[in-house]
């Protein structure tokens, strides 16, 4: 089974379109975690990061279709968080859960590929070292920067999500600048849509999805439109401004189509009042389920 | 001292601007070093890799001002591959060459941010777990995705290095589309300029190198006057068609704010016919040595 067809398939047995985004943070860890960690020692920060992830894991699993961690938080420690996010990623796939790794990685290629060797393939025996379903890649380099990645999807039923307009304020400074009446993200769009033609799956759906923020909502109409072969992978809703309805445009009209990203509001749901979580903080997965459980109502609408 | 004044002090100070691309790969390995891997195992490669790395940073320490290790090859072994790429990268350190990770990575905020903590900065007390003195950066999520890298250079006296004309030859698909008479490449070379600006060295420099590939000669002269507050890093060096004429445009008055890349021609030396080496391919290192001093040699005219 395709990538995009596992992922649309897990969107309609779990009812959700919710990705919950893994973006550790030690200072915004729930207490018990944040105290076990040994004086800001790497791996020991490694380790609250490995037990967080895979207890919000363990809390979201059945209700949501997939989760995105962040590379650049476990890069952030350095070996040990690399092994850390190994850790998590497996755990993920144990859970059922698809593994999408934000990763924004990109090169020319032998050099993609890899990229795409590293990260792409949760399955035996084409299981990657990392063992994630997808990973988000840049376009800045070129369609020959992207058809490398394109090739190992197609060998280990994988997928990508390329970066077209993402949600930053500051996004536009290059994708909406216009030539000859085409902007830069919808040419990057008619790239994305070309790259999946020839790999469709039964519903229409390639190997090739895109990022595009929630913060755009005319762009993600438009952005819908243009990619009808792609799986839209859909940032900035909630903490940075998007809005329920303005994501729903991303859906198909079987409601599957698109994943709606939340990080903080899920991850560190101990820290809104809304949940009445436990002053010492030790019952925080329940906040994590009920905020996930509160997304999907938002979202379904 | 900044990293602009560093990296331009030790092209002055061994007379050369090459940098040595560090690019494992297990198939082309020296014979002894390959046939030291047991059954592909990735921490046997990951071994394999750290010395083959080490070994060259000993080869050409004192001929070259800096090395460039590939993170994807690194990164293609798993975690095994990352603890690697921190040992070479502190190898290297201690060999006295400049190191620029070659990660070409960028994220959004606080993001950007953790991957600028994670990889710039090689001096205590700022050391950052993988120790590097710079970064190769994408650009196309916009500004306000580079300015965090910028500030943590400030901090940790670390370069970035923003893709701006990439050397593959599908690298003007979306670089040189062109925006009221201005190419998207020239559009990331002012803002390359704009951010150096207030943040200029003794000789002009600032922490904001940019990646200009040596297989458009026309467009590295017109880009060296664009920016003339950046060091350049220039790949596709000779294995990818530039010649030492196209990529002396590079440089300033004088012979430096530049630095050519080579890996293949430099790391794999011992297949290349001209340096004679054993058929147990155990004096490899010599050939290392040789390819370096001829690449220096054929930059200088």
């Amino acid at each position: 089974m395709t990538f995009a067809t596992q992922l649309n398939a897990a969107i309609l047995r779990t009812g959700s379109v919710t990705c919950v985004g893994l973006d550790p943070r030690l200072e915004q860890l729930p207490k018990p975690l944040r105290e076990s960690v040994s004086e800001n020692r790497k791996d020991s920060v490694a380790a609250a990061y490995t037990q967080f992830c895979c207890e919000i894991i363990d809390a979201v699993a059945g209700l949501v279709p997939c989760v995105k961690p962040q590379a650049a938080f476990f890069e952030q420690l350095g070996p040990a968080g690399m092994v850390s996010l190994g850790e998590v990623i497996a755990h993920a796939n144990r859970a059922g859960l698809i593994v999408i790794t934000d990763g924004k990685r990109n090169d020319i290629g032998s050099t993609a590929t890899a990229y795409a060797d590293a990260y792409l393939g949760s399955a035996e025996p084409e299981r990657s070292p990392w063992g994630s379903d997808a990973l988000t890649v840049s376009p800045y380099l070129g369609r020959d920067s992207l058809e490398p990645f394109v090739e190992v999807c197609d060998r280990r039923a994988a997928g990508i999500f390329v970066l077209v307009k993402t949600s930053n304020p500051g996004g536009g400074y290059l994708q909406d600048l216009s030539v000859d009446g085409k902007t830069i993200y919808q040419s990057v769009a008619e790239l994305v849509t070309e790259l999946n033609k020839s790999r469709l799956d039964a519903d229409g759906y390639g190997p090739v999805g895109a990022v595009v923020g929630a913060t755009y909502p005319e762009q993600l109409v438009e952005l819908r439109k243009a990619m009808p072969h792609s799986i839209l992978l859909v940032p900035g809703f909630g903490a940075q401004g998007g809005s329920a309805d303005d994501v729903r445009a991303a859906m198909d009209s079987n409601g599957a189509g698109a994943v709606v990203n939340s990080s903080r509001h899920i991850i560190f749901a101990h820290k809104r009042e809304e949940f009445s979580v436990a002053a010492d903080e030790s019952n925080w997965q329940d906040a994590v389920r009920a905020a996930t459980v509160q997304m999907n109502e938002q979202l379904k609408g």
